[in-house]
């Protein structure tokens, strides 16, 4: 039988395990930081609705420019974050945001060139920076997973990255950046900034969006997803907010076609149930409150979360805590730093049974 | 205003255009081979049902690893080339074969890597081989777009390539290849051949696909999709067949969770309904022979074709007719070598209105 390795790959491939976290039939599934609540059944008709209407033509290439759909999706942005005045022009969708990320590093990366973010991080932008050919600079975050404006500023004049990564709230960490550390980066970057907002809508009041400082910055590019907040991670829609010029740019790197009729129509009837999908998010930012506040109480560590999910430790065996969650039926997930643990928030009957089985695991 | 070229994008992007052909409203577009005959009534009922039964779970994300759908892709295949035996470990697909082909050229190509085709013949495989790092190579097609088994072992013994491309039948000539000519290049590529076959189901009877060469060639490659003969373009579902090796080689390069759980209940819908919408093929091989009897009819030199459209010449001034046909409503492709247009075969009323237009045009 054939091996991976009798195969000619790439060189810097071999010996790479796959990325994703395990996709385990359990009954507590709090591992991927998907919103735990279910489309309506009036929402689950209007998207079989909005499908029929375009499947009559689904022999047909579907909108090349996505047009209708990047025109919602400005819409919504303009209601996210009053006064971003975005039109569909300045807007891009793809499948997903990892699409987004990769058609960024794709034109504005590739050989030669250098990305830099700041781990513990999202770990796809590593792994989509190294596929693309495109070499990637970890100038870390600081202890308590925050970004001081100057150590960032100090890191991007060293390396000179063309891209650069800032993701807030963070992913595993939950830590919201301030804009002025955005913007400090902004000032000193001699390429692209790429702030990855995709769990944005969570973050608490009084937390600008990067959205606020896109006018006037033609290098800043801010990424969203429908998979959070939205409740559509099925769907698989990532979108991003940028100057024109950062679409033409995309243009020239994206598969034609790359976003399917049937995709673009359930997308459209999200952003159309949006009171509904968006409905949720504040009963998640409650109980994330509170679950930061009980992990507390346990004597744990936890870092302050702006997101939809909680990274807590410190366990010297995480692995054995894990393994301990799963045998009672919780999937969490172990990525981040070392001895942390990372929960996404779930409904309260979820997180009931994620005290008992930690309790118990402890 | 910010202009593309403010930007620091890549420089091997500068100057480039976007690829894709017009997407204008016209009366008959027969510019992009799909498939004209639309999806049933009762097609359209299923593939909604199909969406509404995974639209409830859509805040989760969808199997990662697309195993049902795979599964009846392989079925599928074993129907369209009986003695293929192959099972869903040996499939993999992603969102249209542009992204199957980005995901081979980003495991086996890349920096330092080169890829060769012989042109003229699908345009995006330079131009993804590009957008991934690799070097592209075009050993060229022989004057009659055939492609003799010795002189193209002797390009790819010359150049070393770490992939080939054949594409067959091939795109915007419309030749196929002899199972000889992809054996020759077989025994003598170093690294990957990649055999495009993505209107495969147009092939004339007696055309073996190159599916039969599996057994033993880890390193073969056959492409497929539903955009063309399967009348799904707006679903988006490119596939191929290959060593299980080789996708385990993809799934480290792939974006975890590029399938969306509608994309797969679509496609998986299209498969059952395989019937219906197969059930053109002949009509349309039918047309495409009379379409061919009429262009030589009118003194035209006609490219033999094995698929939906056809490569007719010379025009000193291909674009005046070009344009002369658009202005009568008809939208067909400047694509391929200079002085030759492509259309696609349409319904009996779009090729009446073809041969009208291109009478008047000529």
């Amino acid at each position: 039988m054939t091996s991976l390795n009798d195969l000619p790959i790439r060189d810097d491939l071999r010996g790479r395990e796959p990325y994703g976290a395990p996709q385990l039939d359990v009954p507590y599934a709090l591992n991927t930081n998907e919103n735990p609540y279910p489309p309506s059944e009036a929402l689950v008709k209007a998207v079989g609705e909005a499908v029929m209407d375009v499947a009559g033509s689904l022999n047909r290439y579907p909108d090349r420019d996505a047009v209708a759909l990047r025109d919602d999706l400005a819409a919504f942005l303009n209601r996210d974050t009053p006064g971003a005045g975005l039109t569909g022009r300045q807007v891009w969708a793809a499948n997903g945001s990892n699409e987004i990320i990769q058609q960024i590093l794709q034109a504005f990366g590739g050989p030669g060139r250098t990305a830099l973010g700041f781990e513990p991080s999202y770990s796809m932008h590593p792994i989509i920076t190294g596929v693309s050919g495109t070499r990637w600079i970890d100038a870390h975050r600081d202890e308590d997973f925050g970004l001081a404006p100057e150590r960032a500023v100090a890191a991007v004049a060293e390396h000179r990255p063309d891209v650069v990564f800032l993701t807030s709230p963070n992913n595993p960490t939950g830590t919201a950046l301030p804009l002025e550390a955005i913007e400090a980066v902004l000032a000193a970057a001699p390429g692209m900034v790429v702030v990855d907002e995709a769990y944005a809508e969570f973050r608490r009041e009084g937390t600008p969006s990067a959205l606020t400082l896109l006018p006037g910055n033609p290098r800043l590019i801010v990424t969203r997803t429908m998979s959070k907040a939205f409740a559509m991670a099925g769907t698989r829609l990532g979108y991003l907010a940028a100057d024109p010029a950062v679409i033409d740019a995309l243009l020239l790197v994206r598969l034609p076609y790359h976003l399917s009729a049937v995709t673009q129509a359930v997308a459209r009837t999200a952003v159309a149930h949006e009171a509904e999908l968006l409905g949720s998010v504040d009963v998640l930012r409650r109980e994330r409150d509170d679950l930061v506040a009980w992990l507390r109480a346990q004597g744990l560590t936890v870092a302050d979360s702006d997101a939809n999910f909680v990274l807590f430790g410190r366990f010297a065996d995480r692995r054995g805590v894990w393994r301990s969650m799963l045998d009672r039926g919780v999937l969490i997930r172990e990525v981040g730093p070392p001895e942390w643990l990372r929960v996404s928030v779930g409904t309260p009957g979820e997180m009931a049974a994620f005290r008992t089985a930690l309790k118990e695991s402890l």
